[in-house]
């Protein structure tokens, strides 16, 4: 058994979930491999790009703005940085990028809206950035979601993604905590948020998504600056951590670059 | 004579300012060639840099909201970009950077608010991108500054920052337009507008200040895509037109790179 195995099952036990995990692994362990090799985004001309999330992606967006491309529609989070430089760098392309991304979300409240949010858009590309409210929610009692929860639906929700869009590129993005927010308790935290982390990587995995590690970003970053430098509460970005996150969406996309020859690199200067 | 300079008698003819712009040009020369050197802005630990300008620069930011670093404060335009870079590649140096820019601003306009809003914030870098507004508001007849108007106030002020800061570093903007843009009809805003542009770089090697070619940016960019897709009235940007001056102003300051060494790349990505 390995280490990431018996976590998991580990934080199965503890959240309630038991036997009900175990098949996901079973099933997953052959694709792993498979979607290990790195793969990148591609975009064809005309590409919709869809950042979907919970306050983290939506970022003070207008909802009442639908357009794309539109910076009050876009919000002022990772995604806006991360539109920047797709809609500098691949002017010739004519994306379109949409943020539909909701404050306070968890997964279940992203499938009650993913029809109209989502599978309306036909994405190419389907960037999601969700789970900390489902672990954060728990913690005053009021919400009685669990990890099991959390992976059967974020599963399902994807499942019936790729059903009705067979041909869209899954981006799934680490929800991650920086430790020294105000609003991170790590007693309360950790190690069970951890899981919800593992969760998401699992998937990721699953689905042959392309997978954002912004845990791993966080914990680099904090040794260049402090926790709340990044993010004062540990889970929303300040400026800086928005903008951290977008390079670290970019990179693990493959989309930083054009993939023009190098002379002409003044063009498409990266920022 | 130069072109240079018989562009801009054209221009001071043109505006009948006439023999008022030759002293510039006469004391401007032999400072012409040093300040063509490259120069990059240097940031020190604790660096305070300001964006100061117009409805370009303000970008629909919080003007009640004064802290440094902060997104609603910073707005959402081109500021807002570099300013993301500049905090996370340089997290390390602890920067402040504040945005004072106000929708409609002409020069006049800023030395009015100069000492709250630049002088008492005790800035290293500030950086000015002003003088569209001194044109486009004497196309309909409300506003009757001239060129020779734009050229002294600017110089009046770049002269008063450098008495009451002496050791800030200026970065000078140039006004740009794009020519398809909504807001433009080319025979009311050519040539006339270029000269304005001209002044700005020729104040810029006065003051031997960074220059930001944002022209030169938009000529480039409108290559790729049509102008309103960076511009849609062709003087405020779009997002991506946003994203792009961002590049060019930190191509320009040299602020770019970090300049640590290679092997730091990975933390370093470039966005």
């Amino acid at each position: 058994m390995d280490n990431t195995r018996r976590d998991f099952l580990k934080a199965a036990a503890l959240s309630g979930a038991g036997a009900l995990l175990l098949p996901a692994f079973a099933s997953g362990s052959p694709k792993k491999k498979a979607a290990r090799k790195k793969h990148a985004i591609k975009l064809r001309e005309g590409a919709i790009i869809l950042f979907q999330g919970d306050s983290i992606t939506d970022a003070g967006r207008d909802r009442k703005n639908s357009e794309s491309n539109n910076t009050d529609a876009i919000g002022h989070g990772y995604a806006l940085f991360a539109t920047g430089h797709l809609l500098e760098k691949f002017a010739e392309k004519r994306l379109k990028i949409f943020n539909r991304g909701i404050s306070g979300n968890k997964v279940f409240q992203l499938r009650e809206r993913w029809d109209e949010d989502c599978i309306t858009l036909k994405p190419d590309v389907i960037s999601i950035l969700v789970g900390v409210n489902d672990y954060w929610h728990t913690l005053d009692g009021k919400y009685k979601g669990t990890l099991d929860k959390f992976l059967t639906d974020y599963r399902e929700l994807l499942k019936y993604t790729m059903q009705k869009l067979p041909e869209t590129q899954l981006i799934i993005c680490e929800p991650y905590t920086l430790k020294g927010g105000g609003a991170i308790k790590p007693e309360q935290w950790y190690p069970m948020f951890d899981e919800y982390r593992k969760a998401t990587r699992l998937l990721a995995e699953e689905f042959n998504a392309v997978y954002v590690p912004f845990q791993t970003s966080y914990d680099k970053a904090v040794k260049r600056a402090a926790d709340r430098y990044w993010a004062p509460d540990g889970i929303h970005p300040g400026l800086p951590g928005a903008k951290l996150m977008a390079g670290a969406w970019l990179k693990a996309t493959g989309l930083r670059k054009s993939g023009k020859k190098k002379n002409k690199k003044e063009d498409s200067d990266l920022t």
